[in-house]
Formats: C-alpha cells, structure tokens, sequence
C-alpha cells in the first residue's frame, strides 16, 4: 500500500532491468493477470479492475505493486479471505457523501461502483467525499487518487492495514503502514501526485535489508519486545516499525486509523485476523477518499497556481516532485514495454 | 500557529510558574485582551473573538499562542498590514462547500461568521468544507477544530504561513510552520486534538536554543546558504527549517500549501510580504477546513469505536494521546485561575 523509498525502489529497478527477458505491452499484462483474477474467483469486473491496477502499478515503476502482488491476492482469494465475486453496495448519505459497502471484495471495484455519482456530486456541489468499508485495499493507493486530478480535482485518500506499526513511545503494533495519498492537477501537465506510508519505511525495504545483510537506521523498528533495533530480521520477527517522524507521524497514523476504519465502519489494522485463512494477505479494513474541484469552488485559476508553487519549490533545490520518477517511467514502458523475466512470466501464466 | 513542542512547553511552563505572581480567571482576561484589540484598531467583534482565542491558549498552557502573542498582533494592526475591522464575506459553493473572504482581516472572525451555515451543512449532508483566504493566522489551530469535536463532529483543519520551511533536499525557505489539526470526538469525554506543524520544530523552540546556547538536533534547519548546521542562531539569521520526518513531512507541507493557499485563493507562504509593515508579525495567507458528521454519516458508534483505538494505543504503552495535556492544563487554571507575572499583567494594562 505504499510506494517504495527511494532506495528500494532503485534496488528494484536495477534488478527488474538487469533481469528483463522480454517486453510486454500494459494491455496485454492487464489481459493476462485478469485472466489469473477470474481463474481464482473473481468476477470478470473485479478481475479486470485489479489486473488493469496492477498492471498500472507495474508499468510505472511500482515494483512492490505489481506482479510481485500477484501471489498475496491469490492467497486472499484461494483462502476464502475476500471475496472476489462481492458487489459493492452504495449508499448516499447526503449531497457530498457517499457510502460503499465493499462486501468483503476489494476497494477498488467499491471506489469504481461509486465513480459516476461521485463526479456528478463533485461538478455539481465542488467536493465530495466517499467513505468505503469492509474492503481489501493490496495496491499503492496512487491509483486510486491520479485519476481524478487528470480531471482536474483535488483527491486525498487514506487506508488503513494491518497491525505493523508503533505508536510513538509504545511498544507493540497498533497502525498499519496507513498510506495517504494526494492529487493535485498542474498547469504543466501531469498532476502532483504523492503517496506515503506512515511508517518510517515499507516492509518491503525491510525484507530486502534483511536478506542483503544491511542494518536499518536508528529509529526505525523495535524487536518483538519493543527495544528498539535496527536488526531488519528482527523487526520481521514479531518486531514492528516505528511512525515516520517521530510524534507527529504517529499522529497521522492514528488520524488514518480514525478517518479509514472508525468513520467508514470497517475494521481498526489492530482487528484485522487473518488466522483462520492461512495464505491471505489482503487486509480487510476501510478507505476514505476527498474530492475537491477548485475551479466549482471559486478558484479557476488554480492549476495555474500549483505550478506556480512547484516551480518556486524546483527553484529552491528540490529536484524532482512527487510523482515525476512514475511518469517518467510510464513514458518510457509505453513506449518500450513493460520489462518482465522470462521466469517471471512463465510463473503468471501458470497462474492463469 | 503551532504548539510548543514537550521540551519547550516544558520551559515554557516552568517559566510561567516560576513567575507567577498572579491567578487570573479565563474572562478577565479576556476582557483585558479584548480592550487591547480595540484600543488598537479592531472591530468590538473582532476584538472579543480574539482576546476569548488568546486567553484560551494561555488558559490551556499554549503559552506559545498566548499574552506572548499580543505584541506581534498589536505590530500587525499599528502597522496597518491587518484590518481589524474587516467583514468576513461567506459565499456559498455548493451544498457542503463554502468560502469565505476574510478581506484582510484574522481568521477566526471568518470561521465565525461561517459557523452558523457551516453547522447547517454538515447536520444536513454529513460533511461541509469551509475554504478561508485573504485572512491572518496568528493563533494555535487546535482552537478552530476542538470546538467541532464536542459537538460530535470529525474536523480538520490546515493552514499556511510565511517562508521559513526549506523543501526537503532544497536550499532556501518556501513553505510556512503549516501546522495541521486534528479533532475527533471519543466515548470517554474529551476529544481527541492534535496540532502540529510540518516543521522540524517550532520557531520558539529554536529561540529559546539559540537564548541558552543549546545545540539543535542535526537534520532540523539550514543557514543562510542552505547548509545543513545545528547553531540556532544561524537558523534564526537568514537560514531555515526543515520539515519534520524528511521528504514524508515536506510532502505534507506541499499539501497544506496547496490546500491553504492555491485551493482557497490565499496567498503562498513564499509570497507573504510585510516589508513596507515594519512590525508587522501575522502572515496574510488561507484555511481550509473539513468537517464530517460520522452520525449523519451512518455511524451512530463512532465515538465508542475511537475510545476503541485509543485504549488500544494506551494499551501498547503510549502514555498520553493528542491534547490529554492542554486539558489537563484546562481543568487546572479553570479552579486555580491562570498563572501571570505581575510585569507581564503591567505590560499588557499599559497596551489597554
């Protein structure tokens, strides 16, 4: 659910570049993973949703998003963890709030189902919010908000996981990674889009400082009993990671656990318990997503302004904004393709 | 615009203590402040709404945003860069979204003169979005969104400033301390509230470093050549902040920017220029504002289920939650009466 650091993401570029057999086209990845989605339970539409997610994930340079997902949400689906056939159910609470009842299936067919009424809520009143429930959200949760500053809205979302995560001066689990995820349209061109853990790190970082035999740096993640370590094994060994920042990323956690499980309905990352269905890996909890459209809002200049902002924040020494290295990278696999192993694809398709 | 962190509001209420010559209850001085306000250009409306935010700050021991603050206001309004006489203008977007135009005058009268339709809003839909500009922020922000959360209401609130955040692997300020605030309701009686800045530290806390020769932690500011140094006094001399938890916290400032100043039609931090005002203190920026009604919002348990997290947090060894201390102060100074130096009293009748 959150993008790798920079580090690990460079770490799996260089791999998924040295190893690049071959070259695929985003459409025809899509068209495989679906057909792996359909074959472990899921409907044609949720298939063609997370194969369409993934593959995007894929294609920018989310590594940790991609088809390295693929085995964890056929553990979830083989389990009988969530529900592959689920049909959203949404509910309009008000002129700028919407309901979806996501049936144990994943969140992004709920944010699909609730797509249409929520853009005519958003052109007609200049902001809505949906509040999703009892969903399994396994992506980075970029997806979920570029879209919509394509067309020129403002989005914020939020998710909640499961129990990895410290609260500031505790010392056991309580937070997942709880991403957070912002949109903005730029006069420009592409959108400013960021998405981040609020964890100090990724898990995934985690796993690869582990296996490389690197420390992780002070601050970072306690052992099982709650001392702080920076032993990667340990931290994965009933240890946990610590909130970025110190207090105040803890308190973003908690804001995440508050807005994404409490206000929506669905379960706090602490409740999640997947014991019963060993091989599932796809948390089942909630996500609440803000739209605002600024130039309904009084404001059209608005996208002229971010670039404004940007261009002041370059200028300072900032060298790239959040998003740039994605579609970048997206630029040069829609050109080139998708590089993939040759035993990497030999693995998906035994999958489908 | 942002709290003392523990260190400095620990100073700070030793200091407070240690000189406290006199009680005085919260309405005294609050009608002291409200005589200041006016005798030095503000509206009778103007004057009570900040004087009852000031008192309460120094009430609740936000000794930061409280009498500390006097001089800087009285500097904004004799130097004729804030109107304190303005009329907030409310202008109704759409069925949960309004903006309000401060016309040069402070914040907090604007969120007044939208309260009453705003609370109509969020009753009605279940959530309402409040877009404030063209206002000066002065204040802790937790005042604006704790309110909100006795009346069982979920509110966040953010807000920009002036230039003195460096982005993250740049070299020179562009952002404000833009804190962000947090208010939820909670089954065991008082809300849970947060308020924090996007900077590494507070500006006070810098200052009081810099009057008793302490060190900062490294990675916290920059001097004048954006270069990374850990001499308070270099900071406070043409260098900077950094924001809190690396590029993680410098995205969040590039959000409250955005939301602040871009989406409400405010201006940037970057843009707040007080020159031709020596004495001028108050940055001249916006707010945004989001409220939502998790009963509306079809979830009447909501309050019970964050009672659930946040045992859950004290459980895991946490060992105070987001405002337990302002209100703690509150209970306190409301029987006790609120600690002042008998100078700091002179000072602030010899301004009335």
């Amino acid at each position: 659910m959150t993008e790798l650091s920079p580090t690990a993401a460079q770490a799996a570029t260089q791999t998924a570049t040295q190893a690049a057999d071959i070259r695929i086209a985003h459409d025809d990845l899509a068209d495989l993973l679906a057909q792996i989605f359909e074959r472990h339970g899921c409907s044609r539409t949720v298939a063609r949703i997370l194969a369409g997610n993934c593959a995007g994930c894929e294609r920018d340079g989310s590594f940790s998003h991609g088809v390295f997902r693929i085995p964890g949400y056929v553990g979830s689906l083989k389990s009988g963890w969530a529900d592959g056939k689920a049909v959203p159910k949404v509910e309009e609470v008000g002129p700028a709030f919407l309901r979806v009842d996501a049936a144990n299936g994943f969140a992004q067919p709920a944010l699909e189902a609730a797509r249409p009424r929520l853009m005519e809520m958003v052109r007609a009143g200049g902001m809505a919010l949906l509040a999703i429930r009892d969903s399994h959200h396994f992506s980075a949760l970029w997806p979920d908000v570029e879209p919509f500053a394509r067309d020129g809205l403002v989005a914020l979302s939020v998710v909640n996981s499961f129990a990895c995560v410290v609260p500031h001066g505790g010392r056991s689990a309580v937070y997942g990674t709880n991403p957070m995820a912002f949109a903005s349209p730029c006069a420009s061109g592409d959108p400013i889009v960021f998405d981040q853990a609020a964890s100090s790190m990724a898990n995934g970082d985690v796993r690869i400082a582990a296996r490389e035999g690197h420390a992780l740096p002070p601050g970072y993640g306690v052992d099982r009993d709650g001392i702080p370590t920076t032993d990667p094994k340990a931290v994965l060994d009933g240890g946990a990671l610590l909130p970025f920042g110190g207090h105040k990323g803890s308190s973003i956690a908690f804001l995440i656990e508050v807005l994404s499980a409490a206000l929506t309905g669905g379960q706090f990352s602490f409740e999640v318990d997947w014991s019963a269905h060993p091989g599932a890996e796809t948390p089942r909890t909630g996500q609440l997503l803000i739209l605002i459209d600024p130039a309904r809002g009084g404001n059209a200049g608005f996208a002229e302004r971010v670039l404004t902002l940007t261009d002041r924040v370059r200028a300072a020494g900032q060298d790239r904004m959040p998003g740039d290295r994605r579609h970048a990278h997206r630029a040069r696999t829609e050109v080139e393709g998708i590089p993939l192993s040759a035993a990497k694809l030999a693995e998906l398709r035994a999958l489908a």
